[in-house]
């Protein structure tokens, strides 16, 4: 998600480049709405930023103060156009274009109500029903930002926001517990507010200032004209989803007031206290897991090596299937670089273990590369309950750690040994974010109300 | 360059895969050509491997025991698709399809001569001039190994080749000086060639060996008929190219008996005990600073931290400009690492200087996030002259190695200090390396003969 | 627009079929949605229908009995996908997909009444209001048929409807003075409702009957379970669109009653009679022009020529422009057939004149050809005023015959000779269809209600 | 094929706008050549005209006065990039761009001949064996007309060629018997060369003559700088292919001093004085039997009608297979219009029966629609012999005229009654056509060598 207020006419331009800058947040999907005028005109389709603009198409939404702009990561598998973010919303007084990032979990109650109440929708996503509410509200208060407060203060689970109002503000709402990341950022020409720090740093924008959990901030003419925490914290063991540092965010970018890098590195040195091994060498999966793997060679005194190099051209490419190779697919990804491995004990970190397929493949093959042993460190605890607040994991019954203990994974995944960082060491190694945080994918916490 | 010689019917799909694992020499273009009966069928086209080839085109033409593939790197700027290859050329009593890395230096000249005997040309590349020579010495000498050989002999300059002939045999050859690899692999279903090794990891395929500086190979169903060491080192000062160990190869191939990740390591290392410094940290320039960065570390005793966080999307994504942004193209690639650099005085490794631009940028931007001091090191000796042997280097004016002193340059690009590896040390760094090296684009040579 | 519901599960395929016929009816963009168990899903894009669907694509929907499909033609200038049909939209208890062809003048006016009850709006076409209003009283009515009904009641204007609903029934409307055409077929696997019967015959449905103005259809699993003509007429002076006749309908449809080339061979017939010429020859402007030039002919008794040879694969190319051409664009559509108008004078019959230049430029054309005189015939009166009803005609200030007498517009275009048909003889051309017309183009009306 | 001289740099576009009006010549790809200082450079791909141009890779070859282009049209089924044109060639002393229309019967044995002098070959069409063999003597004679015709004296069959040489010269030549059509055109801005005389009347061109056969002619900075009758006609009963006549040129081209237009109409009133018939009216299969209906109208004296609509927008479209639908697929792209024929005896004029399969299907759709009686007229003689000069029709096996008598053949397709015109009278509708002609698809000749 961006948002740019700035006081000249040239917000589409700046929220692309900001777009391209966290297009790790979503690959499905991108979109920018623009006002112009009192109307507010939206550009969006499904492919990667550089795919859906063109210098073509950006040039003719480019002329304008204000735009919001959303990468799509697909919570449920449907990626249909009709699902795309910004959505434009019109009600009796106004527009606005909203973008949200997380995962409302009343939101089919709300439709419920919102339906019985005679509205319709054409949508399958929970962001339709946050507009649809927005404006509803809006029309009702005769004002964005009183609408936007009512609105928000129904919804309930992760959410952050960003409303581009016809009243030519730009809203920027995040959740009571801080969920998801979301931050403001000053250059010459105004403010933007982003999901992630690096997109201020890809735009030449300074930081300023994380948004508070519960905040509500208004900014007009790229100047805040209203901050607020407003919104309560519904649930006193929520808190901002400890994933962003083990796996969403770019390590570059800062949030809440702790460096990506930092904690990552953090986790790695904490690993390597709570699972020290003897070894010769460590290595990280690329690329979520390199961090980490710095971390824990640091503080074991053991060398870091290359364990993998990987293929950066692959993407989406299609393997051609032959009888001819054997398991070429993640050698294709990821090839063992031998040199490194023969004969070697090895403590190899990742960010994380799901399916348990993955980690199976590379282990394997790491040991047919010539390592002597696999010792699997991982920087975030066992992975046991699904996410109702935004992050797309399997279904339970697909987590391994929801259905086997250590022992049992170790051996499924051929390692010589497996260790998982503790919760309490995961905090450890983010102690100095700003913010409690929602580790119940670890722990796990009652049902969800649909 | 990749071509596969199997007992079973799925070249196309093999070649493929290998050519995916080798986008990184090259993405302008690619093509496969298989053998069909006693017909050449070849799919062709600008665009990466991922691109050009679909589930479709490739179940066309896979069922074949034989084909050859191509990743073509402009070293011209002319990137036709009438110059992609392979090029497959039908004479008298035959056809075949030619694949070429490299750079012929008298092709000029034996075009010149073909011409004068009547023959005539359709592209701009060498390729389609070698494949001439080839298709002419095979009508005359009534053989394919036979008119190949005579074809080789001709040529000067750099260039391994791999020719599907329609006598169902896969000829490969690499010039008298070895100046690009080449290299065997062997799995269940037959023999493949390629131009690095890990191509046949890809596959799943072993590595045999290398093909030696002026060998020919043949293979027919999957197994060598013939291989001998014909073609004579034409200058003795030649041999393979050392940038391939500096720059173009994957780090997790072997060349020649040396590991790619060793020799840039050792490359690292050996930069450590040539230009030493007082420093706080080292970060390697992603990605092909990276592996020295982690040798110089290891030698000096400093830390290696990451000091930059690349945006994997950004491929050939355009940015739109803005005057909002101050010098967002570079950190919209290539972002600092705040929390690594403030305060700290950095060694800066990464593999070459050629214009010059690139490094001012990004020395400026480290000193933007804080570094103290920047030292760089560069893991090659300055970039002097004019390659004529297939690195697609920029004009001898550009060079700004070329131009300026030591001093000059450090000033210029804003580095505390300067250091490059010297010749010797980087000799050195890949002395396990079979071969001796090319470095006379560090050294200089005679001029070029067209 | 097209909708089927069949026995068997082939309804987006035969769907597609359809719109393939009616591509004439629109080129911005297409769309079909189909039931899936209580899902509505939907693929719609701008483009044409060949674009648009591919095999694969209508494959992932084609299981279904009940599909609707519409061809967008847009009245509005904006075309973006947020506007194409099928509009699915979801309300408390139920889904439809809609599709609209017409014009409804008390959208805005619905459209604010629906926002002051809190609903609100993504798209800026007509249909989103009629779905929305639908949805509306679906929702309260808690039945589909009943929701419709209400919901057409209160629409004003140009609407001819079919909804597909999750109650399994497509329900198909047609305002009361039938301004759009509308009707019904029946094939060997169930029913379908189509714009015009080419369509049917496509498909190899066999034509039942029209929508009589003010009818309701309700087809399930096949079968008409009810009909009944509900709606009723508001405006005594309107009727069917006479311009279906002249312009917009294929020439192999029946639109109640009359066989469209039937009236538009009696439209040339007609003008023969109102403005018979001394003349050599008669041509048609192809293609619309064509069959009333049959009739001029067979009615005057003078030959009938072919004036143009018109090039079929131009479509939406663009011409490049050289100094060297004079008036290439129109002769690359449309190129005078010189050896059949040569020293002749010749009476041109075309449909319509909108704004005068293209006629003005194929006077001129046929004149450098060679014809001595041009008698332009015009089979429809003067285009005077704007239609509200959905004819995508220009502001009225553009219409040549809104600001000039009869005398002037032969001058600007000409011709030797002018002859409009009388808005009485357009209608004895088209005596033989059941409905009166609207002709309210010719001889204008109130102003517009917005 | 087109080609420009022009005094003005602007000869790609106006062979671009050539080519868009003789895209019914070929339509599977397309190509352009413009000579850029002793460059040649080339723009070519697979598609439509429209499709492989865009604004940006024409204007990028725009800027040069002298260019060629050329449609393809495929006469062996393999449409590869490979064999486009036009054919860029260089040899010892210069470049040519050759583009040509025909076939050349000896071209298997000239590729031999080149090929034992030790030429080889890449593609697989005859085009690259002329431009071959015209390279070839270009070189001997140090001169590209010497070298012109020096090759053509080789070549048999039919070829007509343009050939744009680096001397600056546009060549254009026409074999001795005049197969296929070739004209002169001149403009204010120069001189071009073109297929046909439609694409001189789309860029204002004025038509000058046409090229003789066995005539070479050489134009320089838009002037005719050599003109003479050189190739002498190798086979005496050859001339013009009739067929241009019957149904490749477009109507409004004027071939050998008759108009195509008035030779259809000339072949309809031939049939209807060879094959008269009591019948209630006449119509055409659209678009290529609607020339001669006219004129079989005309002399029979019966009414024309239109039987049919063809769907404009159908092109490559596929159509969907469901069960529900009958026969869809002829019905799809053209519709009988049953208002014209219900209860009448019919004359029905098509250009060709070839397999005999689609007027079946023609004939029973026109009696599904009501038609009483069909009388299948055809306004081309039985075509029962294999084309070896250019025309791709199916092999002699397939042709239903080359195993079925007149009766079986009226049967097969369902007609009451069948007659073709006489080669006699298709001589004589074509008789003030400067040229003899060749019919030897309807009477035979020797076999082909290859």
């Amino acid at each position: 998600m961006f948002g740019a207020s700035l006081f000249v006419q040239e917000a589409a331009g700046l929220t692309y480049n900001g777009l391209l800058s966290m297009q790790h947040r979503g690959q499905e999907g991108t979109g920018i709405a623009v006002l112009s005028g009192s109307n507010i005109v939206c550009h969006k389709d499904t492919g990667l930023v550089n795919e859906v603009f063109t210098r073509e198409n950006l040039g003719k939404i480019h002329k304008s103060k204000l735009a919001v702009g959303h990468n799509r990561y697909s919570t449920t598998g449907r990626s249909a156009h009709i699902n795309l973010q910004p959505f434009v919303t019109e009600y009796l007084t106004g527009r606005i274009a909203a973008v949200h990032n997380g995962n409302v979990t009343n939101a089919g109650k709300i439709k419920r109500q919102l339906m019985a109440r005679g509205l319709n929708f054409n949508a399958t996503s929970d962001t339709e029903v946050i507009a649809s509410l927005i404006a509803y509200h809006c029309m009702r208060e005769k004002d964005a930002l009183k609408g936007v407060i009512r609105a928000a203060d129904e919804l309930e689970g992760a959410f952050t926001l960003i409303i581009l109002s016809s009243e030519k503000k730009l809203i920027a709402v995040r959740d009571g517990s801080g969920y998801r990341p979301l931050c403001i950022g000053r250059g010459p020409a105004g403010l933007v507010v982003a999901s992630e720090s690096c997109a201020l740093d890809s735009c030449g924008f300074r930081f300023v200032r994380d948004v508070r959990p519960g905040e509500v901030v208004v900014i007009e003419n790229g100047e805040i004209i209203f901050e607020e925490v407003i919104l309560e914290k519904k649930d006193p063991s929520s808190g901002l989803c400890i994933f962003e540092y083990v796996y969403f965010a770019r390590p570059d970018s800062n949030i809440d007031g702790l460096s990506v890098y930092e904690a990552r590195y953090n986790m790695g040195r904490m690993l390597a206290r709570e699972h020290p091994v003897t070894a010769d060498a460590v290595c990280g999966v690329p690329d979520s897991g390199l961090e980490a793997a710095i971390g824990y060679a640091s503080e074991s005194g053991l060398p870091l090596v290359s364990g993998f190099v990987k293929n950066r051209y692959i993407g989406r490419s299609f393997i051609f299937p032959t009888q001819s190779e054997r398991e070429s697919a993640v050698k294709m990804k990821l090839n063992p670089l031998r040199a490194n491995l023969q004969g070697k004990s090895i403590v190899l970190v990742d960010d994380s273990i799901v399916r348990g397929t993955t980690s199976e493949k590379i282990v394997t093959a790491l040991k047919q590369a010539g390592a002597r042993e696999v010792h699997m460190r991982i920087s975030s605890p066992p992975f046991r309950y699904a996410c109702y607040f935004g992050t797309d994991i399997d279904t339970e019954e697909n987590l391994i750690a929801n259905k086997m203990e250590l022992a049992a994974i170790r051996d499924k995944i051929g390692a010589d040994s497996l260790g998982y960082i503790s919760i309490g060491g995961l905090k450890a190694a983010c102690e100095k974010a700003a913010l409690p945080f929602c580790t119940k994918c670890f722990t796990g916490h009652g049902q969800k109300e649909r």
